[in-house]
């Protein structure tokens, strides 16, 4: 046990501290130099630690032997299954990313079909970014609609057929390793706290702004989850206007379910030259036109716009007066930072609110769902590594 | 620091554990005997431990001392400020009930002669369970509206001219001891889970149904507050159907924020019989009145009750899709356990909520709120007497 405790330090501070000699490390951790030279053997063993290139010599004697924490001995995989692409993101043991990938999904494929598709996209990411599957240590994927503590979707209303498939079973097929599956929103906000606008904030609600708008809470610094995984989900209640959000940006108006979905169908007929793609995927192309034209001042379009945020509002301000968050963060496939949406949802909410909260847009573009699958991939990846009660897993390509 | 460390593990094995011997208590501290003793002596001096009577000798030999908590070396206060009454309750360090007291409030007096007629209730309070005022080790006080962690009142639809009082400050005035103040809905919250429906449950949103109608959450088994005091009012978006809930329950409609003032001052005009406790205390007294005759199977009462409730679902839905708790309590002065209300509540917010979360009722009546700041007072002292880093008050009147 105390062999497992000084393991787990050593590692650590070899990890976060980075490069350094053995007495560096056995200061820092404080254990005593020979102590420390047998877990770091051990480190070496497993493959999580090696000794650095030497230095160029300062002439004075043979430098001290440095060491580093391997952090190409695994890799976390961060998917995200969004309702009409899937975006790939690969990551070494100390966060950076090393590769990526995306490609376009069905919307109105059976789920067997896309999860063809997310595991083709999967090969060529890993193919891409020259990452062995044996070398990945976790898989974490984020979907729209709840999500069990099981990994099962429970409920999902912006992908058909996507509800009750048991996602982290179904994609823990192609690895060996442990999947997880997480709202979206809830990656979006792990993100935001990861590499985002929420790096310093404690109590977080995270907008996910796409075909509806779902958001993801942190407290204490944590995922809020709740009891089933449903945390975030008062976008169920059709008057917090946060149902179909996307639809209402492209009819321009403040629609209920029917209209939007007539909406849709329609230009889903009307783009018939693009049938692999169809409905939504049209839609949200044509989602990012309005946002374009309202961007470049059109007043139809940005009347549209403030429309859309107006309705938003409600939504978003029922989050805040629920939990008092410290920020907001505004991000989602219908967000840029910095522009209309972003403004007038700020200028809207604070109103409606108590505090004075926050309001910030993300900074991390469409990346936020892979970003925080990739974080969740990780801290199931740290907990196996730095678990006290049996050895931890050697990577099997160490 | 040792010595301290010691001290602090020992009250509270006999606080926690009762009545003991040196030897059983040495047992279970994991002290030995001489140290045990030491502590013991030093925690007798300071009045919060003393010799039990002798119990009956079995007539082999003198039986072995025994040594008990002094639960009547300090009392916590806890005062219920609502809008037309304030209700007290006094308890000892174990957290058992010595006494209580209650009085009207004129809701439309200047703030002075509310807090003088609360001060006049303590007075009161305090004479009739024979608890001298030094022997207060805390006080907490629950209010409606949202309560800066400074005390102040910052925010208060429901007392005119409350908001703005720093109330901590000016109770403070009136006791030598800490006073802390904190949202009424938060407090009940707090009293569920001491003696409440939640005792078993960590995740809660506490529902506290009166003139408006709040809400408080406790996540992880923890108060959630806020970054500002100002969690669980999503009540402030009016569409959510928590405003006015006593009003709505008079005037038997989906009456806006106008129409209740309107209906509450016909009201109050009708009965200048009773000018002190005028305007919402006549009201109070007829929404009693509604829910009796719906008990009763009044039907036009019940029907009241009934769109009452199907106007609540939607705000405790908000909440309840904002965090997705495992139960909800709904509780406060509109609820009585078993009664009208609650089953319609219970039958309308279930179908809002995505998750199949526990609805039960309150069992604690109106003693929720001032139970709760009973118990927060017990935290502050708590804190005191286990806080490592000082040597602990000693009770003034030990």
């Amino acid at each position: 046990m105390l062999r497992r405790l000084n393991s787990a330090a050593t590692l650590r501070a070899l990890r976060d501290g980075g490069e350094s000699t053995l007495t560096e490390l056995a200061g820092r951790v404080g254990l005593s130099r020979p102590t420390t030279e047998g877990v770091l053997a051990e480190l070496i063993d497993r493959g999580l630690a090696a000794e650095s290139a030497p230095r160029p010599g300062t002439g004075l004697g043979r430098p001290a032997r440095r060491y580093r924490f391997r952090a190409e001995a695994g890799h976390a995989l961060g998917i995200d299954i969004d309702a009409h692409r899937v975006g790939l993101i690969v990551a070494d043991l100390a966060g950076d990313v090393v590769g990526g990938h995306r490609a376009g999904l069905d919307v109105q494929g059976p789920p067997g079909e896309r999860l063809a598709a997310v595991r083709a996209a999967v090969k060529k990411c890993l193919a891409v970014a020259d990452v062995d599957r044996r070398s990945l240590l976790a898989v974490a994927a984020g979907t729209p609609g709840v999500v069990a503590p099981d990994g099962t979707v429970t409920s999902c209303t912006v992908v058909p057929g996507w509800e009750g498939v048991r996602l982290a079973r179904e994609l823990g097929r192609s690895f060996s390793c442990p999947v997880l599956v997480e709202n979206d929103a809830n990656l979006a906000a792990v993100a935001e706290r990861w590499r985002g606008a929420a790096r310093d904030a404690d109590d977080v609600v995270c907008v996910h702004a796409g075909l509806h708008t779902g958001m993801g809470a942190l407290i204490g610094g944590r995922l809020h989850r709740g009891r089933w995984g449903a945390a975030g989900e008062v976008g169920m209640l059709p008057e917090l206007g946060l149902r179909d959000t996307t639809a209402a940006l492209i009819t321009g108006m403040d629609a209920g379910p029917e209209a939007a979905a007539a909406a849709l169908a329609a230009f889903a007929s009307a783009e018939v030259d693009s049938p692999g793609s169809a409905l939504r995927g049209a839609g949200v192309d044509h989602a990012d036109r309005v946002l374009d034209a309202a961007g470049w001042g059109a007043a139809e379009a940005k009347e549209v716009v403030e429309r859309l945020a107006s309705r938003m509002a409600r939504g978003v301000a029922a989050m805040a007066l629920a939990l008092d968050p410290e920020m907001i963060v505004v991000g989602g496939p219908l967000v840029r930072a910095g522009d209309l949406l972003v403004s007038e949802l700020r200028r809207r909410i604070a109103p409606l609110c108590l505090s004075p909260v926050r309001i910030e847009a993300s900074e991390l573009a469409d990346e936020a769902v892979g970003l925080g699958a990739v974080r969740l991939a990780l801290d199931r990846i740290d907990e196996d590594l730095f678990r006290l009660d049996r050895r931890p897993p050697t990577p099997s390509d160490a």
